[in-house]
């Protein structure tokens, strides 16, 4: 099956029936029951898991080893093969930290315009780092999960705040990564020494939450009831023929942040919702690379974890159709998205399914976030 | 031992020699081997663990019930004792999610004045919410772990950023609480049936890397690198005697964050920063409680996890010498802290031990929190 052959290899988590959860790598339409081929012998035994994190923890030369060992029995048609459609996928790792990034020049960019409009779009540091804040790992969940519309205080104009269900209910279109341990102070091309593979993001946001409470520490509560990640951990090493340099950088950052490998990703991204692509774009149009965003992350001292994610922020594109979030597609409610049955949308409404989906070149897909969006808790 | 007897009992995790982690609690000047008890019969299967990760699950019954049991078994002389001098004091629990307010009216108003001259100290949501972010659940230590000075990216007001040794290291005196499992929507009176206990954690901060960085997301690198913890938690049940009316709220808060109970803790604290005590302060001042916090983190439909940790922010009172940050006593540099050695202070400087002390009238001492400061990594 196109993009889920020998060159990609994404890790899950699967269940089938009442067993137990168990580690999976997607082949073809199937999933490989990785514990049972350690059972058996053919694969080494931090496979032998619920999850993706004793190989997290094992570090880069178990992450080769077993992908070579992947490649080399599949290809001789050994394999312990469950159809997809009969399993249910759960997270493929216990997130440690999770930090989202704000990585993409034009997101940034059409945000600046729509809430500062009397600045400079960019804010002073912008060019100088890759500006992030760390979320809520507990909240992140698996594709499939329904997205309950979370109530918050917010600001009428006229008046004083009150609690409701978000009335500006928002996707974020990012690319995510995984790592194993590290740091301090990862030197940017020394990433694949500690990113494991990549997944699909769907960080969920709250406009009128956000807008209402962020002031001065940073988006809380209009980030924190969910972020949905993608079924499958695309490694690595599957998207290394798709390492593109990444924009030219003006200034040129520090240092610390200079890199020689192109660290760019070339995965075509789209985000769709109620059963219309609203938006296209590709991840090679970060600013910051995810070997940027590693590096500055440690350099104070902090370290990474097995299964901490960082994510890159919406990712959106110089044109109005490349825009990854509704706040830009709909220009801040102005102007509305329409869709295939006639609909329009400015943010997000009550029964709405969200996909976001990725793929790299014809060999490498990411398969899908989804979630529909429920009406509020009463 | 005054503040360690049967009205305390603080749960900490502790090694002796080449052995594994065990829990235990503090009593007298000894530590209880919990594990070595439970293996004896006379305590639940559940504290017979490395770490408080296994009770903290078990919910609110079991943390009554343990602590029923233990102080049956202490008055009665029955208990496994290590000398706390003989051990090594590990973190108590395994950090899930780690947030962190701005709880304190007069911090928030000091910082307003000092970053933010020309306008209102407090921003329009303070007095609405219990504003707060994520920090870094990874770079929480224990007390006694040295703080290595971070390097982080600066802008210095006349030329172009420059990564460098933080020039303006700070403190943070604060009090922190851990959970149990729970939410969304934890009505604010509810909050016995999820917090476990309280600490003291100092939030070190990196003033100048959080000024450059700290629009529009928040706090990131300028925090990220190290937060510590005092190594015993101490019960909320051992609290109740203590807990006091919250100040004057005004206006009255929305439905949800609005207590019958009192809220308040009459916890004193202090900092010494070099062998003199500089500010001492009471939780008591915080203007937005621990059961207004949980209830403001979870009414968007986030849950929280054994193991999350929430901290106040800082906690300052109005008197000079009340202050919790060297932010605020030295004015931002403007008025040096003396010390008792003659020199003075306006950030931390390399060598600086700081210790944080908190205790609850006479019967329940919380210890302390401590950390040196050592040279920045070369």
């Amino acid at each position: 099956v196109r993009g889920w052959g020998l060159e990609n290899l994404p890790y899950g988590a699967f269940r089938r029936g009442g067993e137990g959860p168990r580690l999976g790598v997607a082949y073809g339409e199937d999933v490989v029951d990785l514990p049972a081929l350690a059972r058996a012998g053919a694969l080494p035994a931090v496979v032998d898991a619920p999850s993706l994190d004793p190989l997290l923890a094992a570090g880069p030369r178990a992450w080769a080893a077993v992908r070579e060992r992947l490649v080399a029995l599949f290809a001789a048609g050994t394999a312990a093969l469950v159809p997809r459609d009969e399993v249910e996928l759960l997270l493929p790792f216990t997130v440690g930290d999770y930090v989202d990034f704000f990585a993409s020049l034009h997101h940034a960019s059409n945000l600046g315009r729509l809430l500062r409009p009397d600045e400079e779009p960019l804010l002073p540091n912008w060019r100088h780092l890759p500006v992030g804040y760390h979320g809520r790992a507990g909240s992140v969940v698996v594709s499939g999960t329904p997205l309950v519309r979370p109530v918050g205080q917010r600001k009428p104009a006229d008046g004083p705040p009150v609690l409701a269900p978000t009335a500006r209910l928002d996707l974020e279109l990012e690319l995510g990564f995984v790592t194993g341990r590290g740091g301090p102070r990862i030197a940017p091309d020394a990433a694949a020494e500690h990113v494991f593979g990549c997944v699909l993001v769907n960080d969920w946001s709250a406009r009128d939450v956000q807008a209402w409470e962020y002031r001065p520490l940073g988006p809380f509560l209009g980030k924190s009831f969910q972020t949905s990640v993608s079924p499958w951990v695309v490694p690595l090493a599957a998207l290394e023929p798709f390492r593109v340099p990444g924009p030219p950088q003006d200034p040129e950052p520090l240092p610390y942040l200079r890199t020689r490998q192109p660290w760019g990703l070339d995965v075509a991204l789209e985000v769709e919702v109620a059963g219309t692509v609203v938006g296209r774009t590709n991840a090679r149009e970060l600013y910051w690379t995810l070997a940027q965003q590693l590096a500055h992350a440690t350099v104070n001292g902090a370290t990474v974890r097995p299964g901490d994610l960082f994510a890159s922020g919406t990712i959106s594109g110089a044109a109005r159709d490349a825009r990854g979030s509704l706040i830009e597609l709909s220009w801040n409610g102005a102007e509305p998205v329409a869709l295939a049955d006639g609909s329009t949308r400015t943010f997000l409404e009550d029964g709405d399914e969200v996909v976001l989906r990725g793929r790299a070149g014809e060999s490498v897909d990411f398969g899908e976030v989804r979630g529909t969006v429920l009406a509020a808790a009463s």
